[in-house]
């Protein structure tokens, strides 16, 4: 599979020989090996022919193929099946998947796949469909296998054997007691390593983890990550077993999620569709508010630099370093927020630390600072000076340059590590408030220091 | 455990109250419910009783427990444990877990892990850490349950009874031959819901896929999310069957590597310690570096500057723009290499591509262009002119601006765009191509570019 990226465009190419020389059951036999994961983006480039493609293959491949496509492919599909066609792709799809699918379609298809489930699928859709987007419900399945405390081992081996050709896993089970009460969980494997005789309740793991329907779907994503389990027990206020939620689900939360930060970060809205699938417009509408914001919020360095318009004027070479200075500034301050943010999100920092933070970060700017200006001085001396020719730059221009340097690179790590704390605090979130924000408050900081030091130094 | 974070310090306190009143069966009692990575997290603030506790817990839990710390007070613990214990704990951890402590570990404690280590584990060590970090044979474990095609399903079973409880998993079989040539792959779940007389090689699935032991770990990572599989059989160049990759230690795999591909957008050297356990002299070497380059190379921008310093001085009030602009441009291309690094860490774009990326990013560079321009006339016109009496600020100046903010906003989105897509194509990192290279670039750019509509309509 590692092959395939290399391989997509020939492969591509022999599908389409295929199905111009109508040559479908040697189409069929060169599809049935592949990964549904591979077919769907295969799909992806064979437009108007994927209803072809799909219909050669066995039910549960395409059941699986079309979990695997993106939303437009699916309602494109939906609307060329038959009602029997429909049918048979609903009954092998998991509850989970028909969900998402469901979420994603316009209502008038979303119609049309409750009338073709089947009652039970139906009920399950409606419940899970209750649970605000984000939620843990409404990433769970409820299908599942629970056991009994008072079967033994062989009882409980059966009902699995059973009932476990629906249930998305059976590598965990769960034992409630009538009244749908979580008692215990118990993994395949203590079952089947157990003496036939055992009795589930003493063999049973009491000691869970559970989360709840309305939890953040992130959280519960992190807390299978860390404990490294393959599914989670979802309950309702009154710790009555309602769904699962398995690992595959909890990667692409992470995933999702992920993306959502890193884009925040950069200063856009977040989008859920993948980058070539959004239009222009979206892509626009995703990036203009933030351009705008920080776009007007530079109104207060050009205030700064207006009021210094007469320094500015006396000793024009100070001018030229602006940039750079800016640049070191907001570089810093990312650089520190950024590693705030990560640890924020991976639970590594609390607000607790916030002293040991600022700490930190007070020493790395000093270390960081000194060497910066260390260099930067060398610099001008060495290029500016003596290569450029440039006799304005003189020893106290340098010392002021340097000195600003010093002092941005401390306000920016601290600016730039304390905010993003600050923000999780009072309930916003990081990384909204992450580089571009910052690196604004950071300009106008260094833009002070530098007329602050010109002054002083410089007695202008 | 969603309470723990804010149970954290009652925990603590409830934990160094029982240990002060030596209460050692309470305070094992108190221990016991709890989850293995939540008694490893609170391990971190217990300092010198860390060996006490861990004493207390029964041996299983223990060795959970150990994986689950931090490698410099696994390392504190090692060094406390006699060699009985030492061994006790080596025996009851997987034989990856095992291999992750020893990378971490300083050469003396390494010598005392193998010499207690039984002689098949200590060859499973060896044998794995032969592998390149990164490699995909790091991160395997040579725990899994091998069957034989000929092998009905009763035996098998008998086979995983008699062998799982040392295996990390047993949800995934793998069939191989006598020369351990990997034939098949088979779900517990399928050896469970077939018939006891049923052939392995009948009802295995031949259409698996395995990844090589040298193929880079994230794609492997990628893989076994992108399929959703619990697990990926590792073979060596022959086909051999030498290992395998569970979904963990996968997803362990996309978490670092993604704060890794964070840090590195952000100009900083990756470093694979959490925040707080990176001292200050580490934090320091792994920002300095890029904040140097990027220092430096901003020299252009002020050459730049210098050379059209004749300009700003008949029109100083451009001067006070420049940050503006070059914040503005700055921003808008971090939007496009973001949006262009994450697609193409998530296999969405690929450099065939390049010419669909580059005509969207056009179409929203102008969208964003024109909107941010027409915003900024009317902001320049409100509140510079009018509000803030600046009689500097005339329509041709704006007109100056604004152009540029549509020509800055052009090249940073083409610039960030592309920059990455090229670097990947040519075996560089995209994320290192990242942000604040482009936004020095754009920088350049968007001074000359200021420059040419200045002396256009200006006439200067």
């Amino acid at each position: 599979m590692f092959e395939l990226e290399n391989e997509r465009a020939e492969l591509l190419e022999k599908i389409e020989e295929l199905i111009s020389r109508k040559r479908y059951a040697e189409l069929r036999d060169f599809l049935l090996p592949m990964e549904a994961a591979d077919i769907a983006s295969l799909c992806a480039n064979l437009d108007e022919k994927v209803p072809l493609v799909f219909r050669l293959l066995p039910k549960e491949l395409a059941a699986e193929v079309f979990v695997e496509l993106e939303s437009d492919e699916q309602e494109l599909l939906i609307l060329s099946f038959s009602n029997t066609e429909l049918k048979e792709v609903l009954e092998e799809l998991y509850l989970d998947d028909t969900v998402d699918i469901v979420e994603e379609m316009p209502a008038n298809v979303v119609k049309r796949i409750l009338r073709h489930s089947d009652p039970e699928t139906r009920r399950g859709i409606n419940e899970i469909l209750k649970y605000p987007e984000d939620s843990t419900g409404s990433i769970m399945t409820t299908e599942f296998v629970d056991l009994k405390a008072a079967m033994t081992v062989e009882g409980a081996l059966k009902r699995i054997r059973r009932t476990g050709l629906d249930k998305e896993t059976i590598n965990v089970c769960y034992v409630i007691d009538d009244n749908r009460h979580l008692l215990g969980v118990l993994s395949l494997r203590t079952l089947l390593l157990a003496e036939e005789d055992d009795i589930i309740g003493d063999i049973m793991d009491r000691n869970f983890i559970s989360v709840q329907t309305l939890d953040d779907q992130e959280s519960t994503a992190q807390a299978l990550s860390k404990y490294d389990f393959l599914a989670l027990p979802v309950v309702d206020t009154e710790n009555r077993l309602v769904g699962i939620v398995t690992v595959d689900d909890a990667m692409d939360v992470i995933e999702e999620e992920t993306t959502e930060d890193i884009e925040k970060m950069a200063a856009m809205l977040p989008s859920d569709k993948p980058y070539l699938k959004t239009s222009v417009f979206e892509t626009w509408k995703a990036r203009t508010p933030w351009l705008m914001v920080l776009m007007l919020s530079a109104t207060f360095t050009g205030i700064i630099l207006t009021h210094f318009e007469g320094a500015l004027m006396s000793c024009a070479i100070l001018t030229s370093f602006v940039p750079m200075l800016s640049g070191t500034g907001g570089n810093s301050g990312t650089q520190a927020s950024t590693a705030i943010i990560r640890a924020l999100s991976l639970g590594e920092v609390r607000f607790s630390d916030t002293l040991q933070v600022l700490w930190k970060e007070l020493r790395v700017s000093l270390c960081c600072g000194v060497c910066l200006a260390a260099a930067n001085f060398v610099k001008m001396m060495l290029v500016d000076r003596w290569l450029l020719h440039n006799p304005d730059v003189t020893p106290m221009v340098a010392l002021v340059v340097c000195c600003t340097l010093v002092g941005t690179v401390l306000c920016a790590k601290l600016v730039g590590c304390s905010l993003p704390i600050l923000a999780e605090k009072l309930g916003f979130d990081p990384a909204v408030m992450a580089s571009p924000f910052i690196s604004t408050i950071v300009d106008a900081l260094s833009l002070l220091i530098y007329f602050r030091f010109a002054t002083l130094l410089l007695g202008i």
